[in-house]
Formats: structure tokens, C-alpha cells, sequence
């Protein structure tokens, strides 16, 4: 209980909680910029890669420095033995532990066996480059294995995207796919103070560790308000399974008051930018590969969704993870991976944000509104 | 970055981040409550479990509730072989990983097998019962392995504290010594939304699970600016090692600007409650064993930070860490396991906050102010 007793505000909705230079969230004019980037200006011209750098080093790479990333990440893409030892235990077992308590598990075991737990800025980034690349690589052993399939060894001859679809599908993807998931990849990558994120913070703001700030994020991550949500949209219609019936069905949902999953966000007035972007890169490739199905029912939703609250006056709009279902099944990406695909994307902004924390840290440590009694008066347990 | 936008503050500092039933503390009167009951009516006349029930139902159990608790506590006690196995790998690696990252691994661990994963008010006590069973034997394991002994298998005829002495030394304390660490356990069970806490309520305000959200506190409590923080006295006190020139030699370090840990607090302004019981229990039990070096360097510790910063008119105050390393080590605990302590306690907390997080969930996602460039053009990497 604070002497200076402010109003309660348990969401922290607005709350300014510091000073960032990583990711400006314009809400009102929907604009999304990573250390000054527009991500419309990185799409399609960046890679991952660079836009990882980016996060971590505040400017864009330089082709030396790009390729020194580019090394590091591609050293740490091989699962040591022991790991893939307990990915592998964790997805057989008959407990059918989610992709996301692995990687959480996973990243606290390797934090553990880092023996270098030195507080350095260099070691930090060694440790993030190491995430980036292991996490990427756990995914798609997950993949694998959840399916019954055998591992498949990652390649050094193809960039980030690439390598973690040939991982998946032990075979290269298409052009058209690499670039898309690129991008997805660049999309997800930051996001400002979300919930995961500012977790991360919470968890280094006592000057602990990175592998616990990314464990912490990702068990974040992991709720359905946060990461889950990305799945919901895909599931949502493969179990209606029917273009002719999406509109009334979900018409018949809105006027029940049931949610929709893909809409709205506490940010985002207006667009989410993200969610144009997916859009246009759904709609192409789900046309080049021949499976429109759930591309057509998400604009069904899109309209459905936007008219209903439309008649409400409420000026609703889809968020990042109503187009990204359609996009990922058109890579043949399980649903069960969509948020673990989350992880791999966004283990850089939480590692830029953990960076940056401890470069001016300061422990995170709000109060409570105590409401509940005082003076209880002790009775021992025979008189209770 | 918010319309309204309010004053940065990084720390959250006096920020009231949710109302809460659990704990008050009274940083002007020195006064720690929990659910309505004075610490201090607490100590000495509940157990450890009567306080966890506490924690978790707002209420003292009364007979047959406690026996309820005490069999359900008593029935995880046993570590499962293949947890045993990952503990004892992970003890015995070169890699020398700490006690809070093989408990951050194990929870996490624990979770992704724990198949039951329904979000109801009766699995989620399921889960922290088990947790503050399980994290307790597994602190006594890593105790056992880390000093190349064999496993302890626990005792059922012992209540929680007992248990753990008995499973860390392979034979029974004296009463004093159970009383004193269930005493310490009671003190250190919560402390409202301090910076572990406040984190596993920012995980599961994703609506993550119990798991995510104490492997989170423990990522949090690793760091040294808190949980950390207890074991530093005890080492700073070995270091030095020598009881006549103890003053001289902090009074210097204290005019050079140095820090000398277990002192000051946030949020407490006048004494720490649970520093007073600590202090007490610690002159008693280091009396009777006869071991009273550590206890008397840490009351010369306690007197020269107290009149070095009065001299600066500043009324610091000792604070909850001070004691219990002269405590603990009374009771033959190893250094490294101070902070394991400290989860083995504090995890009754965590889980309280965490079901109070999910009665009247609200995720918590605060905004950054944005310091960084915007309208940065992009250049291609051949340009740069």
C-alpha cells in the first residue's frame, strides 16, 4: 500500500512503464516502426536477419556485420545431443506437453547448462543470437516430431526463413513461402511493451539472467489472451469447414455475444499493420498453392466481424492474427506450431527489450490495493 | 506510446498495479499482514502449512482442512524418477548450473507433464500443492548432489519443515532448529506484488498456466537485487572472516561508497518486520549450537551501517536478508541454497497471487515511451 496512493490501474493500461528506443506502436495512425523503420519500409526489402540486427544494434547491418550475425546464428542452429534428447522425451510423451512448455523447458535447460553466465553486453548477445537460432530449430524438430517424423538436420546454405521450413518439411520450400514466412518473421518480431515482453523486463529488471527473461516471456506468451490467439482464428474454421455457412454461423455467434477471435486490439485504433501485410501475402500464396479455402472464409469473418460492429458504431478491425492461419496452412505449418512460430519471432524483440533493460535498469516493483481485512485476531487450531 | 500520456516510471515505483486480498505491508509502521493476521501473530503458533492455506483461502484451516492439505503436500513429497534423473544430471554437469536455474528448469519441466491442464480454481491449488511439495524436496536433492551425497527419500511422519532438514542432512533437527526454519518459511511466503510476484501475475494475466507463472518468479527471484540478495551477507561475512577488524574494515568500504547487503528497502520505511524475528531466532540458535562467529559479525554489521548513514541523517534500517544467512547456516545450510530457500517459501505466495490473478484476471500490458528516431529511410544493405 503506497503513501501516495494513485488510482488502481490492473491492467497498467496506459501506464507509462519506461523509456524505450525499440518499437513505436502508433495506435491512432496504425504505423509500426522498429528503431525508426517503418515496417512497411523493412518488408520484402530486410530480412529477419537484418531486422534482428536491427533490434539489437539500433541501425541496420552493414554487409560485414550482417554476414558475422549471420555465422553466429548459423553455429547454433544444430540441436546439441542432449536437448534433442528432451525434445524429443517431452513430444512423446503420453502427457502431450504443448510446443510451448517445451520451449519454455528447453530454454531454462540450456540457461542452465550456459556456463558463461557472465553480465556482459557481448555475452547477452551471444546468448540472444544462440536463442534466435536454437528456438527456431526446436520448433521444427517439435514439427517433426509431434508427427511422427525424424529429425531433420539443419542446413547452413539457406538464410533463417528457409532453413526452418526445410527443418519442418525436410525439403526446401518455394520462393514465394520463404519470402512470406520472412516476412511473418519480421512481423512478429517486436511489439513494444506487450504483455510477454514487459514480462521479460519484470523478470531481468532484478538484474537476472536472459535465459530466465525468455523463459518468463515465453510462458507469457503462451496464454490465450497473448500468443494463443493465433491459433484460434485457424481452428475457428477448420471446424465450421464450410464457406457456404461462415456468414450466418458467425453472424448467428455475434448476435450470441460469442468473441471472434482475430479482431480488436488494446493499442491499435485504427489498422493493425501487421495484419495488412499477412493479408496480401495470404491471398497470393494461398492462390499459388491452390488451397483458398480458409483465406476465403477469413474474409468472410473480416466482413461479417467489421459489419457487425459497424451497425454498433464501434469502428472494429482485424488484428495480426486473423490472416496468418490461412498464410501458415499454405505452408503446410501444423496449427499446433502457430505459437511456437510466435516465439521464434519474437525471441529477438524480447532479447532487444531485455538489452535494453539492463543497460538502465531499474527493478520493477509496483504496489497493491490492499482490500482485504486487518486485525485478524489469532485463534489456534482447536478453537477454529 | 499513449494518447495519455502519463510520467514515465521505469520502476513502477508507488504505481498501484491491482487491488489484492493477500498481503499488506505497512511500510510506515514496519507491519507485514497476511489475509488479516499479523506476521507476528503468526510465528511461533501456526505451522508453514497453516499458512499456505492461509495464502490460498484467505482463511486459517481448521483440523481437518490442515490434515487435508498435510496429505495432499505429503503425497507429492516424493520426487518422480525421471525429475530425480534431470536434477541429478544437471547437479553433476561441468556446466555447474545454480540451484534457481535447476528449480526454474524443473518447474517448467514438471508443468509440460502434468496432463491435466484445466483452468479451474480446484486444478490450479492441485498444482501449487504440488509445487510446494515437490520444490522443496527438490531444493533438499540439490543440496544432497551438489555436496556429492546420495538422495534423501523424504519421511512422512514430518511436518514440512522437518521434512526438508531431514531430506537435506539424512537425520533429524532439534526442535529448535525446525521451529526456527518454519519460522522462516512463514516470513518469507509473501510480500504483496514484489518483483517475482508481480511477474508471475503478468504471466498468467495472459491466462498462461500455474507453471509458467512460478517459472517466471523464479527466473525473477534469481537476480541479486532480489532473491539474490540473501546469500550475499553470509558471503561478504566469510570473506571477511574475522570478528575484530569486521568494523573498521565496512565502515571503510561504507566511506568508499561501497554497499554492504541486507539493508534498506523499497518499500519498508521503518524496521522489517520479518528482520526482527529473524535476528531473534538467529541469536538463539547460533547461542545453542555454538556457532555464534556469523551472528556477531552481522550484529557489528548492523551497528556500523545504522550510525555511518545516522551520521548522514539518513534512518536506514536492516532488512529481512540481514539475519537468515547467520540463521541458516546454524542449521548447517550451504550458501548456494539461500535463494532455493527463498522459492521453497515464496512459491505458497506466488501460487496465491496466481489464483487471485485468475478470479479477476485482466491482462497487464503497460505502454513505453518512445525515445527512438522515427522516419528513418531505409537503405538497401549495399548502400549502407
Amino acid at each position: 500500500m503506497s503513501d501516495t496512493k494513485a488510482k488502481t490501474n490492473a491492467g497498467l493500461q496506459d501506464v507509462v512503464a519506461g523509456e524505450s528506443n525499440i518499437c513505436l506502436v502508433d495506435g491512432k495512425l496504425g504505423r509500426l516502426v522498429y528503431q525508426g523503420y517503418d515496417i512497411n519500409d523493412l518488408v520484402g526489402k530486410a530480412s529477419y536477419e537484418e531486422v534482428v540486427y536491427l533490434l539489437w544494434h539500433g541501425k541496420l547491418p552493414t554487409q560485414p556485420e550482417l554476414d558475422a550475425l549471420d555465422r553466429e546464428l548459423k553455429a547454433n542452429r544444430e540441436i546439441p545431443a542432449d536437448v534433442l534428447t528432451l525434445v524429443k522425451a517431452l513430444c512423446e510423451s503420453k502427457s502431450a506437453p504443448t510446443g510451448m512448455e517445451i520451449l519454455r523447458t528447453v530454454t531454462s535447460y540450456v540457461g542452465a547448462l550456459d556456463a558463461d553466465k557472465s553480465m556482459t553486453r557481448e555475452n547477452h548477445l551471444r546468448q540472444s543470437a544462440k536463442l534466435v537460432a536454437l528456438l527456431t530449430s526446436v520448433t521444427a524438430a517439435i514439427g517433426r516430431f509431434t508427427q511422427g517424423k525424424a529429425y531433420v538436420a539443419p542446413r547452413h546454405d539457406l538464410g533463417h526463413a528457409a532453413n526452418f521450413l526445410y527443418m519442418l518439411h525436410g525439403e526446401e520450400a518455394d520462393a514465394l513461402s520463404v519470402e512470406a514466412f520472412d516476412v511473418a518473421l519480421i512481423l512478429h518480431a517486436d511489439h513494444e511493451f506487450n504483455a510477454s515482453t514487459f514480462t521479460a523486463r519484470c523478470t531481468v529488471g532484478t538484474l537476472s539472467d536472459v535465459y530466465s527473461g525468455v523463459t518468463s516471456a515465453i510462458g507469457a506468451l503462451k496464454g490465450p489472451l497473448h500468443g494463443g490467439a493465433n491459433e484460434d482464428v485457424l481452428r475457428m474454421l477448420m471446424e465450421i469447414d464450410d464457406i457456404a455457412t461462415t456468414a450466418d454461423l458467425l453472424r448467428d455467434r455475434l448476435n450470441n455475444g460469442v468473441k471472434v477471435p482475430g479482431f480488436g486490439h488494446r493499442v491499435y485504433r485504427s489498422y493493425d499493420p501487421r495484419g495488412l501485410v499477412l493479408k496480401r501475402y495470404a491471398k497470393e500464396l494461398t492462390a499459388k498453392v491452390g488451397v483458398t479455402k480458409w483465406y476465403e472464409m477469413t474474409e468472410i469473418a473480416e466482413a461479417v466481424v467489421l459489419e457487425h460492429f459497424a451497425k454498433k458504431g464501434k469502428d472494429l478491425k482485424y488484428n495480426v492474427d486473423l490472416y496468418s492461419g490461412s498464410l501458415y496452412n499454405a505452408m503446410n505449418i501444423p496449427v499446433e506450431l502457430f505459437t511456437p512460430l510466435f516465439v521464434m519471432s519474437r525471441v529477438s524483440g524480447w532479447t532487444a527489450h531485455i538489452l535494453e533493460q539492463y543497460a538502465n535498469n531499474r527493478i520493477i516493483r509496483p504496489v497493491a490495493d490492499y482490500v482485504g481485512p486487518v486485525d485478524q485476531a489469532f485463534q489456534p487450531i482447536n478453537e477454529r
